[in-house]
C-alpha cells in the first residue's frame, strides 16, 4: 500500500500559527521536543548503512571519528554500491583530506589520484542525480502545496528522514550542511564515489541535480570543519604535509564497539511539531517567530542509542 | 531624488534564461564576472566602517586578523554607535572568543562578563531590529515582485550592498554565513553590541527580527569558522585556556598599513550579472543550471585595493 507523505507533514507545518495569540504557556523550544519523542518515533540506522572514517588524531592526540550514514533508495544507490565496495576493499585507508575550503566543502580521497580503483565499479549515468519516476518512491508523491517556499525548487523538506526537494523534472536529495556528495570531473563524468565531499557552510544548492549527494555526517563533523582552510584555489592544500591522513574507513557492520544511531522519523508527529517549531520559534529567547523556515534549517534530528 | 532599486535587479534576476536554449558560447563563472567588473561599479568601504579585530597567533605564531564591515544606515545604527564606542574604549582588548558552536555561530566578549562598559551606550529598542518605515532608505523600496522565492518572507536579496529580506512589517538585514550580530539576554533586552558573535554555518535565518545585526566579516572569517568547536552547551568552552584570546580591536581608521576595500555595488550591472550567474551556473562544471538562489548564496564580493 502507498502511503502520502508530503501533503500531511506540510500540511502541518503551515498551519502553525505564526503570531503570539495562540502562544501556549511553555512552549518547547525544538531540542526540547526532539528529547520528548517516543521511541516509536525513531528510525534506528543499519550499521550496514553508515561509513565510518576515522582520520588522524589531533594535535592533542585525541582520536578524530566521522560517521556518515548513506542514502536509502531511490536515491543515489549507483554511487552507494560504489562506496560499499571502495570501503570493503580498504580504497581510502591512507588517502587524506586534500581540501578545506571556507563556507563550502571538506574533500578528501587519493590526492595522487593514481591509486588503483577496485574493480567492478558502476558508471552511474547523469539521469541519476534526481528521481524522476514516482514509482521508484515506496509511497505516492504529492506535489499539491505551494506554502512551503524555495528557492531553487518548487518545495524542498525533510522526507524518508532526508531533505530533499521536489520539482516537475523530480525529486532530488539537496546539499544542506552535512551532507556528503561525489566529487567528479566534467560531464559526462558523474564520479565513482571515491573523491567525496561534505558541506561545511552555506546550502552550495546550485550543486543540486550537478552532483550525486550519497549521504550526511551523523556524527563528528567538527572534525572536518575545524581544519585549517586550504590556501590554494577552491581550498586545496598548498602542501602534502598540511593533508589530514585517513586512517580507515569501514562500513558501520566491520566496526565493533560503535554506538547504535537513530534519526528522527521525518513522518512521525513529532517530527511535525519540530518542524513546526524550528519555523516558528516560541521558545524564551525568540520574541518573533519566523512564520518559515528553509529546508537546511530543519535538520533531521539523529541521536546515539546504547549498543545492543 | 529617490531611485527605485529593488524592482530592477529583481528583474533582471528573473529574466534570466533557465534552460541550455539560449546558452552563450563561453559563459562566465561568477568569479569571472566579479573579475571583469569596472572599477565604477565598485564601491569603497571607509576605514572608519570597519571594525579589526586581531586575535592571538595561531600555533605556528602567525597572525589571525578579521575585519569586519559595519552596517549603513538606516539599518542597526543604535547598537553600531555603541560598537564604535567600545572600540574607541579598548573594550575588545583582553577579552577572548568564548564560544564556538558548529554550524551555527562563534562568539566573542567579556568571558567575566565583569568587565565595565564605556560610559554612554544607548539601549536601543526591539524595533530597530527592522525597519518599518520606507522614508528612512534613501530610495523607494518597491515590493512589486514575486518571483524571488524566500522561506522567511515576501523576497530577499542583497540592496545597499547587503543582504536584505522584505516582508509586510518591513525590511531587515538578514543572517547569512559571515554576518554579525549582537549577543543578548532574554527579552527586553536586546545588547549593547559588548558581545558580538558571526555565522559559521548554514543561516540561521530564524534569528532574523530577534537580534540586532551589525556587519559582516569580510577578511579573515578562517581565523574564527576553524577554531575548536566548544564541548560544553552551546558550544561554550569548557575550560578558560580554550579560548582565544583578543589582541585588540580598532576601528578601521586607527589602524596603519590597512588595506582599501571594496564591495561591488549591488546595484550595478556587473552584481545583476553576477547574481544571475549565481542562480544559473552555466560554467563548465554545471549540467544544470539551478534557476534561482537564496539570499545567503549571492554573497556579496568585497576585494582588497592597493593602500592609498
Amino acid at each position: 500500500m502507498q502511503k502520502t507523505l508530503t501533503a500531511l507533514t506540510l500540511a502541518l507545518i503551515a498551519a502553525a500559527p505564526i503570531g503570539a495569540q495562540d502562544k501556549p504557556a511553555a512552549p518547547l523550544a525544538p531540542s526540547e521536543i526532539v528529547a520528548a519523542a517516543p521511541k516509536t518515533d525513531w528510525t534506528a540506522i543499519a550499521p550496514s548503512d553508515l561509513l565510518v572514517m576515522d582520520i588522524a588524531p589531533d594535535a592533542k592526540g585525541r582520536p578524530r571519528r566521522v560517521v556518515i550514514q548513506l542514502m536509502p533508495p531511490p536515491f543515489s544507490q549507483g554511487w552507494i554500491g560504489n562506496i560499499r565496495k571502495l570501503a570493503a576493499a580498504r580504497f581510502w585507508d591512507g588517502t587524506s583530506v586534500n581540501r578545506v575550503q571556507d563556507n563550502y566543502v571538506v574533500q578528501w580521497g587519493d590526492a595522487t589520484e593514481k591509486k588503483a580503483l577496485p574493480a567492478g565499479l558502476a558508471t552511474v549515468p547523469e539521469s541519476e542525480y534526481l528521481v524522476s519516476d514516482p514509482r521508484r518512491f515506496p509511497f505516492r508523491v504529492e506535489v499539491d502545496n505551494e506554502s512551503v517556499h524555495d528557492s531553487y525548487a518548487d518545495y524542498a523538506m525533510p522526507i524518508m528522514g532526508w531533505p530533499v526537494a521536489f520539482f516537475e523534472d523530480g525529486v532530488w536529495p539537496v546539499h544542506c550542511y552535512g551532507m556528503v556528495g561525489v566529487g567528479r570531473n566534467l560531464s559526462p563524468d558523474t564520479g565513482t564515489g571515491a573523491e567525496l565531499y561534505t558541506v561545511i557552510g552555506h546550502a552550495p544548492r546550485h550543486l543540486d541535480r550537478n552532483i550525486a549527494v550519497v549521504g550526511r555526517v551523523i556524527e563528528g563533523i567538527e572534525h572536518l570543519s575545524s581544519l585549517p582552510r586550504g590556501t590554494e584555489a577552491l581550498g586545496f592544500y598548498r602542501t602534502a604535509k598540511e593533508r589530514t591522513k585517513i586512517r580507515s574507513v569501514r562500513l558501520g557492520n566491520e566496526v565493533t564497539g560503535l554506538p547504535g544511531y537513530e534519526f528522527l522519523s521525518t513522518e512521525s508527529g513529532s517530527f511535525a511539531a519540530y518542524a513546526d517549531a524550528r519555523a516558528n520559534r516560541r521558545d524564551a529567547f525568540f520574541i518573533r517567530p519566523a512564520g518559515g523556515a528553509d529546508v537546511c534549517n530543519i535538520p533531521v534530528p539523529v541521536r546515539r542509542v546504547s549498543v545492543k
